[in-house]
């Protein structure tokens, strides 16, 4: 039961596909297994958050700005890929270190979520992309 | 095979569960398979790290304070994020950079981990709180 | 299906291993399911990132320094684990935020990596070392 999601996004954001996760369960009427995600792209990341205050969210993006700057901010005149702007660089390394895969368990067909956890897809690039998270539901 | 596991924590800390873990495998005398941890929540995080000293634990106790300092700090003043206390958003930050899924590969019923591998929870938060892990075996 | 992956490492630097995995793939002439992979040390990580530009992971590796610099730095005497030098705590530092286990879903016997992502080791130790990965394809 595998199956590629994508999700289209337009600038640096949080975003919140739990319910489509579900839905996607629902369809294929599992019962107890393994949900595995994995983002098949190098500048953005999947996120298991808080999803119950926005500003989360943003504090969050913001955090990660200070501590990965786009490059022409003075403290980082030392990078040197900089192939496709300011915001290239500083998004591989937000992708190193937010995860790249997921596994969430699911029971009698709902994912065990504790109750403030949303799972996002977190763009770390300024321009408009279209990304894929390749989606595998194992049984146990 | 699923369990929900509880530790209570009182506070920052990096607490260790290798043995519980191995314990449940045994009493399910499991072979080969992969383990699957979650936490479920948004402001504490699974880990593997060094168990030999406990030194390691504070040095990185302290390193995430560092990164991620509390609200009322005066780098923090831009944090929105702030309903239950400086150590909320904070919290949220470090549950983003450190894992909230683990996968532990199995072989005869025992963790194929490192000589020096011990499996925490990381508590960020400042509060008393009952955390739940779910975790599932699944046979190769 | 278990495997334990060796690779020798003489100081800092990304290794990327995607062909050895896509190799043993094949010779299991596998169809669909998970690959599993676990690190089984504490001062190295495993990484998927950007594998066309190397600037990448010179960067990457560049800012990893400056956010948990060597133990010898000014800013960083506060450290109170240095038993095999200045780069063993931040070794672990980076083992904490760098994934320790990662998840690859595989279709018909290819793992589903996009078009720019590699597989990686990251070594965090100056010395030289011998790493092991532990490794476990589930079909599905």
């Amino acid at each position: 039961m595998n199956r590629l999601l994508s999700i289209r996004t337009n600038g640096p954001v949080c975003h919140e596909f739990t319910n489509d996760l579900q839905s996607w369960l629902d369809e294929m009427a599992v019962g107890d297994g393994v949900l595995t995600l994995m983002i098949r792209h190098t500048s953005c990341s999947l996120l298991i958050q808080e999803n119950a205050d926005p500003d989360v969210q943003r504090d969050l993006l913001a955090w990660l700005n200070r501590i990965a700057p786009p490059a022409d901010d003075p403290s980082m005149g030392w990078i040197t890929h900089r192939y496709e702007g300011p915001d290239d660089m500083p998004a591989h390394l937000k992708a190193a270190i937010l995860p790249v895969s997921l596994q969430i368990p699911v029971q009698q067909g709902r994912m065990m979520l504790g109750q403030w956890q949303g799972i996002y897809l977190v763009e770390h690039r300024d321009a408009p992309h279209c990304r894929q998270i390749a989606a595998i539901f194992q049984p146990s």
